[in-house]
């Protein structure tokens, strides 16, 4: 077992910061350490939440931080911002949050940004809850801004989904288009004090009654964070869900089909790894790009059966 | 040679249309197709667009074709749209886009939806962009929907991207944490008949000014797509832009850059379909993902281990 894990599975709050940092920058011992913290699991409830921008997901996430600390929950937040893959860097928003709950040890919260690439941030943040599990906290919360592929990837680790739209914005044609709909557990309609409530109120039960019957039936919350109303409602029907999937065959085989595709994505990160380790070092790679002709379909196919061929004789060693 | 390829070279509109349902459905043969489809390139300009959902992207596009029609080039446009996962489907609004193009012979208008793989659509974006300019189209411009990593992927294949704002939209600031703001080549002011358009400005020009001064600096183009209004600017300016590339040594750097990236994800691809159908032709593999006490670390190990196992022994036959 790592030390790392040790210390994790002791609540030490710099052990928990330094395996986040260690996902993040994906280190070597990487996998080991998450083999170590996934045998300390304590299996929190993982909650995502989304929406479009400008939705009130931050304010809605710090209040429902204040009402499950009131009913004696610890809870860790993990906020994932595709920033700039050039700057990488820390959101004033967070700090700001950050700095309200701060002498508040049943508090955690962490901001995620893009290494560059591609399904890194998703990776990095799966690893990010599963640590935060082992360290014990009761609630694991994810909180993305934005409607892309990514946000949707990283949703599909969450038990309960909750999907954040305000009156007359027009988000929901855009998370239509996003396929964000279908993974909503839960849908809240922020900003409650707004026109517009009943208009969207009747499209979303239409389009819950128009999908698969036989899974659990999103309830459709209104609240007004500004003002700390409905979050108790909030709260009570995420309790609720957890409580479903504990109770029916849809829970199973929800994490079933979630570990497969997990173990899937691993396996590719791990080919990726051994791939870019491999051109890397070769100067010979960066020569055949360099030429004017070059064709990425054939180079890709030579490169490929070299690297085949390098696993064979590694294998006869 | 693939026939489908001659016939594409022969401006076979349908034969067209089948290698990108080739390539979308990651059709067996694809990489030998996109191979003898590469040999047939004619460097046409790449132009991507993207902006904030609700930045006039679609409107923009349809008066950019209408131009360059009238100038007497050919393009292709392709939409990407990420659509529901669950659903796939065509986009009602390309229909209506289409239908204004559709006999017009110098125009080809396609939209693109996921197919739920991660990076799965970035990956046929930019094979379609080979395709049709194989075809022979002078322009082929890919437009995307939303910020999000797979967005900012699909972009770096362009030789120029235009990143479209509107003023007092608050997209301002969602495109800076994306990080489209780096990639952006040109920069339109959309809506530009509305308040605000010199605070976008100023904030665009300081902007520019704190960037790296060693390349293109980008111009900000107004425009009222609406009223058709800073088109021929636009499109003068994405000519610019071209011209830069072929004069300077940056745009040879960008191109050896990009195929780079691109070498590394095809073999990523090759890789990974191998191994996916390892594991789906395996019954173990979803025996064991079915245990509760499954670990994915551990089982992502394993797998990969057992089949690189393979490819030895296979290797040794």
């Amino acid at each position: 077992m790592h030390e790392l894990a040790e210390n994790i599975a002791k609540q030490d709050i710099r052990a928990l910061a330094k395996a986040i940092t260690m996902v993040e920058n994906d280190h070597p011992e990487k996998l080991s350490l998450l083999q170590d913290i996934f045998s300390l699991r304590n299996n929190a409830h993982f909650i995502g939440i989304t929406g479009a921008p400008g939705a009130g997901k931050s304010s809605l996430v710090n209040r429902l931080i204040h009402h499950v600390r009131s009913q004696g929950w610890t809870i860790a937040v993990i906020a994932v911002d595709p920033t700039s893959p050039f700057s990488g860097g820390a959101l004033l928003g967070d700090r700001i949050r950050m700095n309200q709950h701060f002498t508040d040890p049943g508090v955690f919260i962490r901001s995620m940004a893009t290494r560059g690439s591609l399904g890194g941030l998703a990776r990095a943040t799966k690893d990010t809850l599963r640590i935060c599990d082992a360290f014990g906290f009761d609630i694991v919360l994810v909180e993305t801004v934005g409607v892309g592929q990514s946000e949707l990837d990283i949703m599909k680790v969450a038990d309960t989904t909750a999907l954040v739209l305000t009156p007359n914005s027009g988000d929901v044609l855009q998370v239509f288009k996003a396929g964000i709909m279908e993974i909503a557990d839960l849908f809240v309609i922020n900003k409650a004090d707004l026109p517009g409530v009943e208009k969207l109120r009747i499209l979303l039960r239409d389009f819950i009654m128009m999908t698969n019957k036989e899974r659990f039936v999103p309830p459709i919350i209104t609240t007004v964070s500004t003002e700390n109303k409905g979050i108790d409602d909030l709260w009570k029907q995420m309790e609720n869900h957890k409580t479903y999937l504990a109770e029916t065959n849809q829970g199973k085989e929800q994490r079933i089909r979630k570990l497969e595709l997990e173990v899937k994505e691993l396996i590719r990160e791990e080919i990726w790894r051994d791939v870019d380790t491999y051109l890397t070092d070769s100067p010979v790679f960066l020569e055949q790009v360099d030429k004017p002709d070059a064709d990425p379909y054939q180079l890709a196919r030579n490169w490929y059966k070299d690297w085949k061929q390098e696993v064979m004789e590694n294998g006869r060693k």
